[in-house]
């Protein structure tokens, strides 16, 4: 049981594999692993197709739609008097993360070290990583992001946690900017509000190795409360205490030039939390099944201020019982998580997956027939654990393929 | 909005991260994307370390408990006289597939031709695709696997699809190997047995550009029966019209020897099926909660046939709440299937996800304390949907990496 896989034949392998492919035929493997050069070559073969030739499961972001959710949200914060800063663990995609800065955005979040880094390297320089780093391997990944970005901030919610990281960033010769996590009450990250976070957030302010940058806090609860005035009145709520510490703060004579908070759900409510500052929307560029349930502030039923970009094209592989056919995305393409997905363009038609490998479609009366090979669209139940699944997404504007992203920071939940 | 990322480029500066990361901390950061030089510098430096200086989440399996489980499929199918062709939709890895060959399966089986394609360019040859091709590109793909393996079959379950794969094998020069899947009941792939695959099969047999092999019939619903007696008659039940589709077969003079189907629910009750030649077990080699649920047919309570060998290790973040601690392993992590992750080696505490980035533990009278910063090793829901999360899988002995294992087709679902 020796390694078996030397990593520079390997590389080399698959790409004479591909290329071998494209001289006899048309075909197009789109490897687990994109490897550069492979996806060099399926960038130069796929970009201009129709996406109902791309091969499936595949993962499609209709660039008109996501524009128009750029433009909504940088229209409403931009009225409200607040910034946006996307969570790009949504998208795990530097090229999705370039495109949000160019559109106004103060910078990106990031969920893990791991994505942090994989936006730096691509030059993505503002990051925001929203939870602390514990680690050993962590601290010191986050002090050579220091050193490659002077924009990198990360959150601290435990005072032995913002000595760690003082102290590493002495021993790397940095400052480590730092943001004080305060837990909105769900209890998952953050510390207590009040003199808890005050005191995080002046012991933070005094460490040699640390700059102190203000606070997040973030509800994860309330985002997908789907009566809108539960929304705001809870999420506001929610959010007072954290509020209160930032006064304190300020006060205090801290900075307190970050209040980074919120979600794709309280986009349009966050601003009327004093001190505020801006809004960390993850989901609203491609829009789910899980979110379009909310009911919008304007009184619709659906979540219409966003328009659903994100889809997964899948192919019927079996039609042989009536009211129902087999497709080829299962739930290591689309998640188990619900809302089931939904079938774009039709109606009379339910999609559920069918274990790991295929979904399943039934229908009573629907406005068209199903054969072997057709193809369908389907909008996905949760986007960020569905991103996470695929190595590329193709970008597509009027159905033709734009650009084949790389989601760089796939699978980085270190 | 052009692309804005080149492949070669973007592989050096990866590297070159690495590297200066290497020189002035002990940093080692697995990549989401793992390219091959990335691996090599990962597979040196953490090859030998203990699993508990492992960052977080990371996917491991203990090596002893696998080849465990190796015996113990090889010993019981040895007895009862069939073969054991294990599914690589499980594990995904070259370097398994090769212990699996090795230790004595006819071959692995594939779900998807991407996979096929990951196994056979690491010259795993012997390969048994479990679904159909449909589309041109997995059909063109197909034809290339032909040429690069001749113990390549795949499988066809529609006529329309069999003159399509036997007019793509005659176009490439090939004869493409076939077996017919019949559909055990459930609807969800397969011919009809009895007339409709007996026709199918000897289509394929007529058909001047493929070899007919057999047939494959596989009841993805018994295998999760917790009751072992019940399962047992179940599947025997279920395969039964399938094993009359063979003698038909057979009594017609077409090829009959390939009858492959089960997997690990029934991996010792297959044989009783006649003409029944081996056992497509995935899951056997690393178990996971739901597998662990089953009855086994010895009357034990759980299936301690086999020894869980897969686990995913994850930190401490936050504990400052009495009861209950936050850990770095959520959705991305773990999916959200069920039953929930289990902590190995400690009583008195839950696992659960809690998002897509955290998960949470609970306790009243735990054996032990946490701390931030404290790991923490879980059995998984549903191995193949993990394992489809992780670029990498840290092979262990005694606690000990042994090997770092790329998971070369994670994310090829087509």
């Amino acid at each position: 049981m020796k390694p078996t896989f030397k990593g520079t034949s390997f590389s080399i392998t698959r790409r004479r594999f591909l290329q071998s492919a494209g001289t006899t035929s048309t075909v197009i493997w789109l490897p687990g692993m994109a490897y550069a050069q492979a996806l060099e070559d399926v960038q130069e073969k796929l970009t201009g197709v129709s996406k109902w030739d791309l091969d499936t499961p595949a993962l499609c972001v209709d660039l008109d739609h996501m524009e128009h959710n750029f433009s909504r949200i940088r229209t409403t914060t931009d009225r409200n008097g607040i910034g946006f800063r996307p969570h790009a663990k949504t998208h795990k995609t530097p090229a999705i993360a370039e495109l949000q800065i160019a559109d106004g955005a103060l910078g990106i979040c990031t969920a893990k070290v791991g994505e942090a880094a994989a936006m730096i390297e691509h030059g993505i320089k503002k990051v925001l990583m929203t939870t602390c780093n514990v680690t050993t391997h962590k601290i010191s990944l986050a002090m050579e992001l220091c050193k490659r970005s002077d924009q990198f901030i990360q959150a601290v919610f435990q005072e032995s946690n913002a000595r760690d990281l003082s102290a590493a960033a002495q021993e790397a010769g940095v400052i480590a900017d730092v943001v004080v996590d305060v837990d909105p009450g769900g209890h998952r990250t953050g510390i207590a509000p009040g003199k808890p976070a005050l005191e995080l957030a002046q012991l933070v302010d005094r460490l040699p190795g640390l700059r102190q940058r203000g606070l997040l806090c973030y509800d994860g609860r309330v985002q997908h409360e789907i009566n809108a005035s539960v929304r705001r009145s809870q999420s506001v709520q929610a959010m007072e205490p954290a509020a209160d510490t930032l006064e304190k703060m300020r006060l205090s004579g801290l900075n307190t030039e970050i209040f980074s908070g919120g979600g794709t759900g309280t986009y349009n409510i966050d601003h009327e939390i004093p001190g505020f500052t801006d809004v960390q929307c993850g989901s609203y560029l491609f829009m789910d099944m899980q979110y379009l349930a909310n009911e919008s502030l304007s009184g619709d039923d659906s979540y219409t201020d966003f328009k659903p970009s994100l889809t997964v094209l899948t192919t019927v592989v079996n039609t042989h019982i009536d009211g129902m056919a087999t497709t080829d995305a299962g739930q290591k393409s689309l998640t188990i998580h619900k809302p089931d997905p939904k079938v774009l363009g039709e109606s009379g038609v339910s999609y559920r997956t069918w274990g790991d490998e295929f979904g399943r479609i039934t229908y009573d009366e629907p406005t068209r027939t199903y054969q072997v090979g057709d193809k369908l669209e389907v909008i996905v139940p949760h986007c960020d654990p569905v991103v996470n699944l695929y190595d590329v997404m193709f970008a597509t504007r009027n159905n033709r393929v734009e650009h084949v992203w790389p989601i760089s920071a796939r699978g980085d939940a270190q």
